[in-house]
Parts: C-alpha cells; structure tokens; sequence
C-alpha cells in the first residue's frame, strides 16, 4: 500500500477551476488508493451525507461520539490525510491527481492535526500497528486538510457493467418494483454458505444487492476480478437473474468491525437498500473485535435513526446430518456433523491444487478458483 | 360432524350459577365439536378481545367490515348457532354440555336469526354447500344467542404437555428470552419444505411457536395424534431445542382462506407471537381462493393495526439441480428439476405401501406416517 505523497510533483500552475481565475497558491498531490477510493465514495453520493473531506468539528466529534457535528450519526471520519512538510500553510488548493489525471480539487479551509492515537483507540478500539486499518492510517499523514471539494472526473475504480453509482443503483431496484432490498456486503468468494444465507434474505426480501467490495483489501484477500468472475458463475447458475444484483461497493476496507459495519449500512441506505446483512464478525480481522460486536454495536442504535434495518446473521456450515447449509441457530447437531472451511484453509487446499468439496463450493466457483491459483 | 342439538336433554332444573338464585328458565345444550372448539379458544383468551359469543352488532359489522362494532380489527364471526325450535324465547340459560359435563352457562341477553347466506358470502367468499365451511355454517342452526359466558370447566380438546392457553405461551417464550417469536400455523404432517421455511425464519427469529391446529378439520387430514408424533420426532432430530416450541392451537378449520388467515395470525397476537408465517393459500380448501389471497388481504391492513408482522412465504421444493429445497423466489431452475409431492400424492403413496423420498419427507417423520397407514 502506497500512501506517500508525491512531492515531486508540486505544481504551482494556474489551476483549471473556477474557470478563468487565478487559483491560490496550488499543489498537486498524487492519490493514494485508498485516497481513491474515498474520492469515489464521495464524488458519487455513497458518503452522503457527507460530502467532501471531513474538518476538524466533525472529526472530533465523529471520533469521540460517533456523529458528525450537526448529530448525525457517523461512525468513520473521512479525512484528506497528507504529510504537513509536504503541505505548507501558503497552500490554498490541492489537485488530487492519480497518474496524472486530475481528480478532484481541495479548497483548503481547514488544515489541522489530528491526534491519530485517540482516533485509532476510539474508531479501530486499538492503537495497535498490527491492525492494517490503524496501520494505513498511521502511514497516511500527520496533517488533515479539508474544505470544499469540486471532481474534475469521476476517479472509477471498477470497469465492467456492475459499476454503479448509487443513483444508478436504486434506479435498477426501482425499475425491478422492488420494495425491500437487502445489502450483503462481501470480500470473499462467496461459497455455499454464503448463498445459504443470500436465499434465506430471498425468502422474505423482494431483492438483493450483492454487493462486493473493490476497493483495497489485504493483500492476501482474492482479487476482486477473480471474485467477480466466481460472482457471476454462481448468479448465472443457483440464483433468480430478477432478484439478484450484481455491483461493485468502491470503498477500500478498513477493518475496522463495528464502526465500519456501521458505515456499510448507512452507505447502503444511498444504494437504495431497507435491509442489511450483518454477519459474525463484520469488518473485522484478527482477534481485534468480538464475534458479535458489530451486532451489538446495532443494537444500541434507535432503529428509527439508523433508517436501515439491520439483519443479524450466524456463521453457516455444511451439515452432514442436517443434509444441507445451517447454522447454530436451526442446527442442533455438534460440530463433528458440521464441514466449515476457513479462509486460510481454502486458500492452502487451492494452492495445494485439491477441489473444494461440493458441500462447500458450487463447482462452477470451485473451478474459478482452482485456475486462478493454478 | 355432529351440529345437531340434543333437544331431549332440556332440562329445567335449578342452575348453579349464580350461585344461591333461581336461576331463569334453562335448557342444556350439547355442543358440537367445533362449538367446544369455540368455546375453548373464548375460556383461554386465545379469541382477545372477543370474550363471548357475539351477539347482532358484532355479527353485522364483523359480516360486512370485518370489524367488531367497536372498530377493532375482527375478520369472523365468533357466534352460538343453535336451533329456533328447540331453543324457545322462554329460555334466560343455556348449559353448554359435552358428554354430560357442564362446560359453560350463557345468559341469554339476544336472539337474532343471522342471514348464513350474507355471512357465507362475506366471509367465505363463497355460498357454496361445496364449501366445507360454509356447509358447517349452514347446519349449525338457524338461530344465534348470545350474551354473557361463565365458565364451568376448560374444555381441554387435547391431552399431553403440548396443551399451553396463550397465557402459558407467552410464559414459555418470555422464559426463554425471545424477544422475536414467530408462529406457524399446521394442520398437516411437517416435510422438508416446512422445516426449510422454518429454518429460514430461524435464522432471523429467536423463537418458533409450531402450532399445528388440532381441532377439527376435513376427514381427510391426518389426525392431531399422528400429527403431534411426527412434530417430536422432527424436532427431537433437526432442530435446536432451545429455539423451538410445540404447542396446540386448538382451533377448528373453517377453510375460510384469507379471512381465516387473519384470524389465525391475531390469535397469535395472544400467544405472544411477534411474527406469524402465511404461506400460499392459508386457511384455503379447493379452489376457493386464490393462491396469493391471504397475503394480499394483510396488504390492505395498517401493519399498527394488525399488531402482529406478516412473514409472507412461497410454496418450496426439492430442487435436484440446487440439492436443496428451495422456492421460486430462490430457485432459477425449472419445474423438471423439482421435486413437489401433494398432500393428495404423499396419502396416495403412502395408502400403497410406498416410502416417502428422503428429499420429501424425513425418515423418522415418513416412518411415522407409514406406521399409521399399514
């Protein structure tokens, strides 16, 4: 992960906008991916309300209560980080670049700097260096600078026809006449447990967004094209095509469990969904979150504020006595009836070059997989 | 069925209640079994806020808007229909008796003779003798009375530890800290597309209330008993103990589909149902309604109102393609691949000495049911 600014570019050129002014004094800065994605989650409404990158008021607040500073819920400060030697006072504009196309640019109103430990402890619930999401953060940049933000370009992080903006999004939901639609947020492949838990949402919701995260992951997660191709096999072959929708959710992960299962659900609400899967263990990596902190931390929001309702899912197995998908919750059976495959155990079996069972992965994803790691 | 009343028990005597009074002028009545059915479902509250057999007022406004006079919510109509001539105006008393016990005392305080055709048509749909319900209405009596309801005794139609009144339900599920509990209305044996639709509420839900009807119904229908042993042994081998709870629901059918439907779901109000499952054709016989008739009909009303929420669910299958069940809204594949016995099918299969296929039927619940029919 690149996050460092690349100074080398300063360029004190007449900016393009307002159109036919002189700009103030004007820096270039090329964009990490993470900046990226941030800058896409903005430019298309997904952040809504939030706008542009966030000033100090509501990075305090949103740190220390979970609220922008006018009280609306928010739980993950969005911050233009950059490195504040890198970024001196006279600077009254930032073209945000990404190899150098120009993206969007800052009007700096604001330059501040942010106590990264206290945003770590209260956002992450950890100040450790060994979570990635305090790591990047760490990494990003001493100063935060905000204002307004105008997009010279929409910084698209995905092509193919599953990007869609969240306009563009609940136009399609609108135009299927569905009335509930719920999000299921994923980085993985989706395997049979995962479609176990999609068709029981199908059961009593008129559609779903499946919605895969492109953005940056770890670098041992599977990359988004693989996981799109492995996406489509499984729609095409084991789903209603009316029910189910396919798009990409640009944001990078954070890892930051309950808070960031928070900002999926309200990001959602812009993408038109009512409901929202939230699993074991969401957003989360390592041992840093409790299993159910995420849907612990929904239960102490007024459901009526959140404005997205909050469907709380088991982890799910393959059940030899059962005969099919369950979980703890509709299996009384131990766990010696039950085939449930880690991450890190599936990615082994694939390197290894062994099939996945049947009772774990729809073949037609098994394969995918196998050629992508063969 | 037995509608008749037993006009040679008059009896004249001096009744008990209230105690020490000569009592007016009385008459014993044995009921049929759906009036005992009636009657219990009024001694347990199980009917809230309906209390006694209604009288004119109820009658007409339940008829034409399937609201009790008062407004509230009342979509049929709970009356004592007993015979004009053997019930003259001279009676103040009626003994409600069965086999001789002395179940209830109604204090005549209205006589009216209800048009059964208005009735038949407004809340079956239908003036057909062909309907099962609507010919039970016909035959139960030309003339309706009503008025105050003392109770003797409970008349408990079912023995065994599955018999719990509302109030004791509500205790179960309130001591087993449920603070979802969704209802599931039976009157059939339980195959593997009901337990998958009870797993998928499962997997939203705390608790499932199973709640077979085991008041009378067509001749056809397999009886409670057979019914109840093949929900133990169906519980006993798949479902998490915890989470589950067998109890009677000691209603009688009136095949009144939609009408029914709500019926059946504001009953459960009382047993402390948070949610009450409504399939295809709820409450349905033949051809009388459409299939998705009862759903619709909870369409129309103010979920506040209602008090209780609709979980609305599709028909579901074996899928061979999928190797699960599933239903139309999960399943892309078409009917060849599926496989859908009728209940017509499973009797006929089972009157031949078949076994039941394993994807259809569970072999502890299939071995019941052939059992019954050697």
């Amino acid at each position: 992960m690149s996050h460092a600014l690349n100074s080398n570019h300063v360029d004190k050129s007449i900016t393009l906008e307002p159109p036919g002014e002189i700009g103030p004094h004007s820096l270039a800065v090329e964009c990490s991916t993470r900046q990226l994605a941030d800058l896409e989650m903005l430019a298309t409404g997904a952040y809504a309300p939030v706008m542009t990158f966030m000033g100090q008021d509501d990075w305090r607040s949103c740190v220390e209560s979970m609220r922008l500073a006018d009280g609306t819920l928010w739980p993950i400060p969005i911050t233009l980080q950059v490195s504040a030697s890198a970024v001196p006072a006279s600077i009254g504009e930032i073209r945000l670049m990404s190899h150098g196309r120009h993206i969007a640019t800052l009007t700096v109103a604001e330059r501040f700097a942010p106590d990264l430990q206290r945003e770590a402890e209260m956002v992450y619930a950890t100040s450790s260096h060994e979570h990635p999401g305090v790591a990047a953060l760490y990494k990003a940049g001493d100063l935060v600078v905000s204002g307004p933000l105008s997009f010279h370009t929409l910084p698209r992080s995905f092509a193919g026809p599953e990007y869609l903006t969240p306009f563009e999004t609940r136009l399609a939901t609108e135009q299927r006449g569905w009335r509930t639609v719920v999000g299921f947020q994923t980085r993985n492949p989706v395997h049979r447990a995962h479609e176990y838990l999609h068709k029981v949402a199908l059961e009593l919701f008129d559609g779903m967004l499946l919605h895969p995260l492109v953005g940056e992951t770890k670098s041992d997660d599977i990359s988004a094209e693989v996981r799109m191709r492995a996406y489509k096999a499984l729609l095409d072959n084991y789903y209603p095509q009316e029910r189910v929708l396919l798009a990409v959710y640009p944001a990078a992960m954070r890892y930051a469990g309950p808070r960031e299962a928070l900002l999926h659900a309200l990001s959602r609400k812009n993408y038109g969904c009512t409901h929202f899967i939230v699993g074991r263990d969401h957003a989360g990596v390592g041992d840093f979150y409790g299993t159910y902190a995420a849907q612990e931390l929904f239960d102490k929001i007024d459901p009526d504020e959140l404005g997205i309702e909050i469907i709380r899912f088991e982890h799910s197995f393959y059940c030899t006595r059962c005969e099919h998908v369950a979980s703890k919750r509709t299996c009384p059976h131990d766990a010696s009836q039950h085939l449930a495959l880690s991450g890190t155990k599936v990615r082994s079996m694939l390197a290894a070059g062994d099939t996945l069972p049947a009772e774990f992965s729809r073949p037609e994803v098994a394969a995918i997989l196998a050629e992508e790691y063969r």
